[in-house]
């Protein structure tokens, strides 16, 4: 039973490609804490339409609250239920048809979140969604606080590619993202002149130190020429920010037949420095800027004109 | 500079092998929203002598404030501050001499966290420190609720070594723990008859769906059968519980001289299933296990006699 790449199917559903799943009476979404018997998944989810994920919790509410105000719902949207309230592992929230998750950090993070999102989307019945990670990174060679759009996730060795382990034999994977959703993003970008907007390549490592080329963690084995000369590689292959989330983001949600994006801020240009010094204001203003372009995207696809509010 | 592991130092103090944090200014840990400039870091950790590990921020403010008790400190430890509440990533408590710290799930998580808490201790000038990742896993042949001590750390082809990729390229890591203070761990569980405690070998993954073989993810490629020739493979080599953070961990602690135990209970046996189906209160029950022994461990060593209450 190989798993291969498919087009999205024509009925907009999610595609689960595990014959096992039917067998089951019940699936318990553990790290969600939610479940098929426990709780009515198509009343709660089936009219989904927009999906975001980044990997802080409280992010993702402060999200959950913008998307409130953007989309004109009713109340101030201020106490925001966590739907996943019952664990500490993943954040949940809903404003109308968005629904907004942090996924923590890394790959296995990102991983066991997107699992359990994918089957509730699918006991859900839910259908032609889009799903758009809204993250930080380190930027390559572009001014701090620039978002990227991925066109492509690569490895760290500037590979398109996502190797999964699977009964201890390594399966390579696409990492491709949606190329038109790319292109709408890049397009909603040019209607908020505040902040530059550029679609390139995003470099995905297993972590934020050895794997980046950083010189401040508690080891380093390297040079600063030998790192400059890494990272210059990388941009030199068309990397413009590194994160560490992106090419199994791609590979499972490409797999599931699900449109999806990710739309990152920078928080340094690394090809100056490792450490994240800007201040929180200026962090928290840098993180809004995915979100608002995120708000764009969605109020065009809902038909509700351009955003007018920033971020707060 | 290669990095070797060595022994620990003689001095007892923290080994970082950077020779790029002496020449900087200023460190900003930022995951953890502490710094050196920002924080004393000697006054706020200095005597810190036990560091505990673990995945779920509530579980590990819940076991600062168990220790906050078996400790006999004042108060009754249920107001303990999370140290790093200006950030979301990590939550880190302390009672007494016990530094208690989520590490969310999977390697690049708790990487971050290593690399980050590992300088905390060096900048802190920490001496003697032990320490323990308590943690969750699946059991291999095992009755769901034991608790593994672990003596090596496998990666998913069953062997003793961390893979980390350093400017692109892969340097391997040895992932052997400190045989002595397992043996300890498995002397103080003797007198905690209410559970099972054992040695054995455990497995670290990249993944909780296709990398431990589940048949229960949104992508499953593989039979039941398969799935149970590869944990049937699993049991053979020595293993006897799955998690995902073991062999960073360890090879990140030896290499900086920490000496360092992995303590993880065991929520189910994946040789009977794939789902986690115990209830909310058994399982909160079986996440005191390993806090447990670790309590009676650090009462002996800080010669407060065996552990008297159950964690509540």
């Amino acid at each position: 039973m190989p798993i291969s790449s498919l087009s999205p199917p024509r009925s907009g559903l999610v595609l689960v490609k595990n014959p096992h799943l039917d067998l089951m009476e019940e699936d318990i979404l553990y790290h969600l804490d939610l479940g098929t018997k426990t709780h009515n998944l198509p009343a709660m989810f089936g009219d989904i339409k927009f999906v975001c994920v980044g990997g802080s919790p409280n992010r993702m509410r402060a999200f959950a609250q913008f998307m409130h105000r953007e989309l004109g719902l009713a109340g101030d949207g201020e106490d925001v239920a966590d739907i996943c309230a019952g664990s500490d592992r993943y954040a949940m929230y809903r404003a109308g048809p968005v629904l907004s998750i942090s996924h923590g950090m890394g790959i296995p993070s990102i991983s066991i979140m997107l699992h359990e999102l994918i089957k509730l989307l699918h006991h859900a019945k839910c259908r032609d969604v889009t799903i758009i990670r809204i993250g930080t990174s380190g930027g390559l060679g572009i001014k701090a606080g620039s978002v990227v759009i991925t066109d492509t996730a690569v490895d760290s060795s500037f590979q398109p590619r996502f190797e999964q382990v699977v009964l201890g034999d390594v399966v390579v994977r696409s990492t491709e993202l949606d190329k038109d959703l790319a292109e709408e993003l890049l397009a909603c970008s040019r209607e908020i002149p505040d902040f530059p907007t550029l679609i390139g390549h995003t470099m995905c490592t297993y972590d934020f130190y050895e794997g980046q080329g950083r010189l401040d963690g508690a080891l380093c084995s390297f040079s600063s020429e030998k790192k400059l000369e890494y990272l210059r590689r990388a941009y030199d292959a068309g990397v413009r920010n590194i994160e560490m989330e992106s090419t199994a983001f791609a590979a499972l949600c490409g797999l599931c037949g699900l449109k999806a994006a990710v739309v990152c801020v920078t928080l340094l240009d690394r090809l100056e420095g490792d450490q994240i010094r800007a201040s929180h204001e200026v962090l928290w203003e840098y993180q809004q800027r995915p979100q608002r372009l995120i708000a764009a995207l969605i109020r065009k696809r809902l038909g509700l004109g351009p955003a007018l509010l920033p971020a707060d």
